[in-house]
């Protein structure tokens, strides 16, 4: 029903929708070196921090399989020249050679994930999903072959569970909605962002599939405009009623009554509840209780980060001056203008009205 | 020193930079006939309130010429077939034939005005240059070519007050500069908005000529970045320090107390002190409130409409949706994607610290 931004593909590499084509072309990529995932990851083809942490569990699965195929583990390289190990080649699992074979075997898929984990500072996500593949890696019986295959378990564990949560959180969500309810929204919190139907859009997906007729304020969300290319295009294929518009012209909307509530995703939620989520999410929190509009912030429990006790530690990731001066290459600012590009802000707790996660609506402190 | 947005041409036309095509080419192009006036005014190939007034009225001249040039009025059509008067041709003024020509004259004028008047309906300089200038030729003895001599004085009258008034402003404005002032603006409300050295911007450029060495963030103003194009322009040939924004990270910037002033123009205020002007203003005043950062506006005394209440009477032009989901030609939405697109918003007085205006900063209830 709602389209797939990410899965595998059949001979076993991350399969994506690049997101940076849409909405002019519909164009997957396949995924299975470390550099392109990276790639990938940073130029935000894929994005949305539950896609991310999905896309980096299948990605990282993807990469160590073609790593094999290189003969940088394995079989092959227990009986290669680089074999350290000093015993006979070919030995069974559980020798010494097995040993050291799952030892350097354990030690690629830390260095990779690891890698994988530092293409984008914020989403908490996708160093969640990393640090998870590690551990189930380490704890993990067998050759490097066994657990591999527990790996490629997990990374579908992550998405399956992601879907579900998606369905859950909008499931809650449906407390907040009633017929005809004008939502505005921010960036993209939908399918694509999701391995599922969604966070925050998933609420307003569910609603529109209840017959409750939602309409959808789009804020476009520059510098990338994941609102205009994302958003508009899957409530398009939804057949959801929605309009895009300007960031800046939100406080109309909402001045003229016309938005009965804000919902947003989040890329980290602290300890304490602050919210980073995409910039521009700050200002709507703000304009959304100056004009007593309530404000939900709706992400599964994975990016509730208990290690940060408050948005002050969040690191905020600034992205080249370009995407504000030069978008799509066409220079709207003079050649060499500086800008101001941060990619997130953080929604102190205070302006949230509460948080929908599958756990249900929540609101801080939270218990783990 | 600083750039001329507008002026007359050698022959005596309009010429007009057309800021469509900045920052990439600084075009100049002559207008002497209304469909090409009314179509720059409306496609902002000349913007800012003072800027369209002052322009509407080189133009009314520079019409009215080419209606003679063309026959439609003077000496020639005094001869010609359509002349009603029934008198006989090429009698003195005074007479009969004269006082008819005259009253065709007008009669002309005041359909150019008005013609030219409708082209943007939210612009209150536009509205008030026209009614001067119809009001004048009224008020103008003698043939039509003297009262069109009147007239050329009359539009030129307007623009050297509006450029005493932007010096005025910017000296009044003074008393809100300091060393190091970081400014944040929205839109463009300098030289190319006005006759002059600006308004709001017109106090940064004079803040910068007296060595306090301004910083100024540069909304970049969606749809039609006017901030990033035009502002950030203006502010790099000035060499005053600047970098360019989305429009929805002015709060973060707040946030991290990196903004000591708001300053915008206006280009319309009502008796009450309520602005309308730019689309993103009103999100500003919110933020700077909230963040407890000065908000002033900056504007001629012809930017106030005592014929205006308040905020609600201010009618908000509603510009095409391909300005929000196709900007430069470039699809950011799926093709067809509804768009919400007004070109100004209002803020109310509450949220205005003060006005800074040619005869002073000022505040409601206004005196006239």
């Amino acid at each position: 029903m709602h389209v797939e931004a990410l899965g595998w593909s059949a001979s076993g590499t991350l399969r994506i929708l690049d997101q940076t084509r849409l909405p002019g072309e519909e164009r997957r990529i396949e995924i299975s070196r470390l550099a392109d995932l990276v790639e990938a990851i940073r130029s935000l083809r894929v994005r949305g921090a539950p896609a991310i942490g999905i896309a980096a569990a299948i990605g990282l699965v993807a990469v160590l399989r073609s790593r094999r195929a290189a003969g940088d583990w394995g079989a092959e390289t227990d009986r290669g020249a680089g074999f350290r190990a000093g015993s006979d080649a070919g030995s069974d699992a559980g020798s010494g050679a097995g040993t050291a074979a799952r030892e350097r075997f354990l030690s690629l898929v830390d260095e990779t994930a690891a890698a994988i984990a530092d293409a984008r500072p914020t989403a908490v996500n996708l160093r969640w999903a990393m640090d998870r593949m590690r551990r189930r890696a380490r704890r993990a019986q067998g050759s490097p072959e066994e657990v591999l295959t527990v790996l490629r378990g997990e990374a579908q564990a992550i998405w399956d569970e992601d879907r579900a949560t998606c369905s859950a959180i909008a499931g809650h969500g449906q407390a907040l909605m009633r017929p005809g309810i004008r939502v505005l929204t921010h960036c993209n919190t939908g399918a694509l962002a999701t391995g599922g139907i969604g966070t925050a859009l998933g609420i307003v997906h569910l609603a529109a599939e209840r017959g409750l007729g939602p309409h959808v304020w789009v804020d476009e969300t520059r510098p990338l405009w994941q609102g205009a290319r994302l958003t508009a295009w899957e409530l398009g294929r939804a057949g959801i009623v929605h309009a895009v518009l300007p960031d800046s012209a939100a406080a109309t909307l909402m001045a003229e009554r016309k938005v009965d509530i804000v919902l947003v995703g989040a890329d980290r939620i602290a300890r304490n509840g602050d919210v980073a989520n995409k910039v521009g999410t700050y200002a709507l929190a703000v304009l959304a209780r100056h004009h007593e509009v309530p404000f939900y912030s709706a992400a599964p429990t994975s990016s509730f980060d208990p290690a940060c006790p408050t948005g002050a530690e969040i690191r905020i990731e600034h992205r080249d001056a370009a995407e504000v001066t030069a978008p799509f290459g066409v220079p709207v600012a003079p050649a060499g203008s500086p800008a101001f590009n941060p990619a997130f802000d953080v929604t102190p707790a205070a302006l949230v009205t509460g948080y929908v996660t599958e756990r249900g609506i929540v609101h801080p402190p939270f218990e783990e």
